[in-house]
């Protein structure tokens, strides 16, 4: 076969994966906006079916051949850029996926089914020791398919890493958070000092309606396009792609704090606007994405908190957020940011702030680490947390459900996943540090309520690549430096005022 | 094999097709309610992707030979009689699929894909020689098909029918509706005559808030279950089953016409029904729907037309109504009534009353007819219409948009699907009698505003049973007796008071 047609073939199996992902996204997406309970709970075997077709489409004897074919130099030299990354991406997968004998892969997909359910009880009952057998399975089958993994790893932990951030290895990360952890220790002690003072008044009650209001006016203001997306509530705020022209983000509205929806609005929509900016030469393809998780909550973070947590943006929207939200109206400007912006180490790793956020995910990843390489046991683990928490943060869980059992992930078997949420935050750094440098007047457009500009550089630098780039080759090109945490120190002590 | 593991394997088949259906549905359901413009053209390619694995699936060599196998005697005869009908109704559709060329059928499918824009943009033009080219092609390769679908037919046309009616025909049809029509026109003409001294005031204009406040009270007292199915918004309104425990429908909103929205959930509500109380034991197979679409239709029918129209309903629920749309307070009870219930021939199918509708599908079917028959050209078609209409409800189009342009069946190449409609008027008041008998106390129920007896009478004998019989079967079981359209014409005879 020739190269022209080796591509068609091998597109076809692409835009076959596709809609099946589409429908996956748009049964997820209704599962969590409106779907009724009964109906979920039905629907389980029918995402089963579809993602174990996802499954056998792209680790098909078909895709191997092809992907074989493609590579070799006859084919691979006559190939564009684009076309050889997409092999790239898709051969990563497919390695990774064929490794896992088909039976271990089955019943590894039963048991994190089951242990969903068991996590979710054992949360309801505050009592890790209901979860803790099945979560020793899971990490046990974990550590019987690293070995399967192809790939030069130091660690076993670093195979798991590279399915999230291709190259991230354990070396790399004790060095980055290492640092990180060192400087940010003292440096949160510090602000915690200085903001002693700052009085801590409850928000005022919102009415849902009124908070609604506010979230189209801010997603336009960033340059969401409504006609390719939509905003929906949900429990847990989340963006999805349906397809390249339906990006679809929600929010969680509490009447009690309103900045919630704020902030989870700015969070999603910078997702979103990553997703609805990526370069339509890639939509065909499985380029269409972002670089990774970590450049994805980069996109994410750099929105909710350099952007939206900074005094600029407030002191331009603060008045349009009192206009829509009369109950504001006795609250001065000071107290809001001051109230949006409060530094303190808590137990619950999605509600933290900017700065100690980092540190939960140091606790996880140590958790993850020695879980994999077998140097803690399960059994061990709500001592464990309860241990770092003190010593980290000064906090000590009060239970199972404010502690080790808070988050979702181990149950679903994603181990690996959680140092992208810290990378994201120090990549939104460095990537912000460049746009001001590269946009001299982004502060003058911020006053002017103009944030097309911002939307434009990182358009132009980030978004419309998809993940033609690793995340490591995209911040070279962007910032002309590999991942470095000095500029979200730097960031943070600008912006508490600690020199 | 034996018994037993052919029927899992005829099982794991039907559970796979409806994972796809389930996720056509909700695809189609996304399309019409919130999908953004963009979005939904992009999807065409999935709907493609998942339409044709349907079709594969159910027309497999699989298929066939468990087909084969279940149905030879040793099996059949330990098979239990839910069993024996599900293999039947897979049977009838795995013969009807296959006996199409695959080449022919794919033809096919892309003629009506584009026939659906020509339509749409002829419609918009008011133009029918724009539709008229394509419409052509659609009735050739449709009567092309006729000789490769398997069964006894007398007419061509009645290989049509039989895809939605299993054994109606032409010989039939001719007959109840020939008899129907005879009855109906003088019927028709003398309300009108009775209805004339009527005032036609238009509605008041009521906001579509207020309106949609009082679409959930009404669906409630139906007997809907929200916890297994919603109401939502869309043009034109539907009912769709996503799974058993997800029902859903939608209706319309009219500022103009705030009746447009009670009728619509009425009738959707009808068809809901249905769906979400068929018996739990038909929910695995591809029984768990309708009995046919004449039925569904009797259904939507009898709670839109017999117990939504009628004057009971209404004495009881009025105050509801005024309570709720506040806008209704200065208008009498029977300005109200009269106002639903006003009988005149219009040119728009569905804006038709329940009387005169009947008409409208007499057209139609005597135009199919005699198109399949090749009686009548396709170019031919507006003055046939035209004419059918002058003659049958003395109004004519003003331009093919309201008239031979309005349906959008053709364009999808469903020839033999209206005289459901019509058979599914004549259904509902044949049940309607028979359930008035069934539950004496139908009208004290109704004034107590207690609708769920109605709904349990029409579970026990209509919903539960899906499609385990036929539509003769299940109105010879419930009634007593065959399709009989006497019942009809004595229910609006009553109604309207003519003796």
């Amino acid at each position: 076969m020739n190269t022209r047609t080796l591509w068609q073939k091998y597109m076809q199996i692409l835009e076959k994966v596709r809609a099946y992902e589409e429908a996956l996204a748009l049964l997820q997406w209704d599962q969590q906006t409106i779907a009724s309970v009964r109906g979920r709970n039905f629907r389980a075997e029918t995402i089963g079916v579809f993602a174990t077709k996802v499954f056998s489409l792209t680790t098909s004897d078909t895709v191997e051949q092809l992907l074989g074919e493609l590579q070799t130099a006859s084919h691979w030299e006559t190939l564009s850029p684009m076309q050889r990354r997409s092999i790239q991406v898709m051969h990563k997968a497919f390695v990774r996926a064929r490794a896992i004998p088909e039976k271990m892969h089955q019943d590894f997909v039963v048991l994190c089914a089951l242990a969903q359910n068991r996590w979710e009880h054992a949360r309801e009952q505050r009592d890790f020791t209901l979860f803790c057998p099945i979560l020793l399975r899971i990490v046990e089958m974990k550590r019987e398919m690293i070995p399967y993994i192809h790939g030069q790893f130091v660690h076993p932990y670093d195979a798991l890493l590279d399915g999230y951030e291709t190259g991230m290895t354990v070396e790399k990360l004790d060095r980055i958070f290492g640092r990180l952890r060192e400087r940010l220790i003292p440096l949160i002690a510090e602000i915690q000092l200085r903001q002693r003072a700052m009085r801590n008044d409850p928000w005022p009650h919102v009415p849902l309606d009124v908070q609604r209001a506010f979230q189209p006016f801010l997603l336009t203001q960033m340059g969401f396009d409504p006609d390719i997306g939509q905003l929906a509530q949900s429990v847990h705020p989340f963006m999805i792609t349906i397809n390249p022209y339906d990006i679809r983000i929600t929010t969680r509205y509490e009447e009690s704090d309103f900045t919630s929806a704020l902030f989870s609005t700015l969070h999603e929509g910078g997702h979103a606007l990553y997703e609805q900016h990526i370069d339509p030469a890639l939509h065909a393809t499985n380029l269409a994405t972002g670089a990774s998780m970590a450049v994805h909550e980069s996109q994410s973070r750099l929105w909710e908190n350099m952007i939206g947590r900074s005094p600029v943006f407030w002191e331009a929207y603060y008045p349009d957020l009192i206009q829509r939200i009369p109950q504001l109206q006795t609250m001065s400007f000071s107290t809001f940011y001051a109230g949006i912006n409060r530094v303190a180490p808590t137990l619950i790793r999605t509600d933290a702030d900017e700065v100690t956020y980092n540190i939960h995910i140091f606790i996880r990843y140590a958790c993850e680490k020695q879980l994999i390489a077998g140097t803690i046991r399960v059994e061990d683990l709500p001592e464990f947390w309860h241990d770092a928490y003190a010593q980290n943060l000064g906090v000590t869980p009060t239970n199972d459900a404010t502690g080790v059992l808070q988050d979702v992930h181990w149950s679903g078997g994603d181990f690996g996943y959680f140092p992208s949420y810290a990378l994201g935050n120090l990549m939104a750094a460095q990537l912000w540090n460049t746009l001001k440098k590269d946009v001299p007047q982004w502060e003058t457009h911020m006053r002017n309520r103009n944030l097309i500009p911002l939307k434009t550089w990182l358009t132009k630098h980030v978004y419309a690549h998809g993940s033609m780039y690793t995340p490591e080759e995209l911040l070279v090109r962007v910032t002309g430096n590999p991942l470095d945490s000095e500029h979200f120190l730097s960031y943070v002590a600008q912006k508490f005022g600690i020199s």
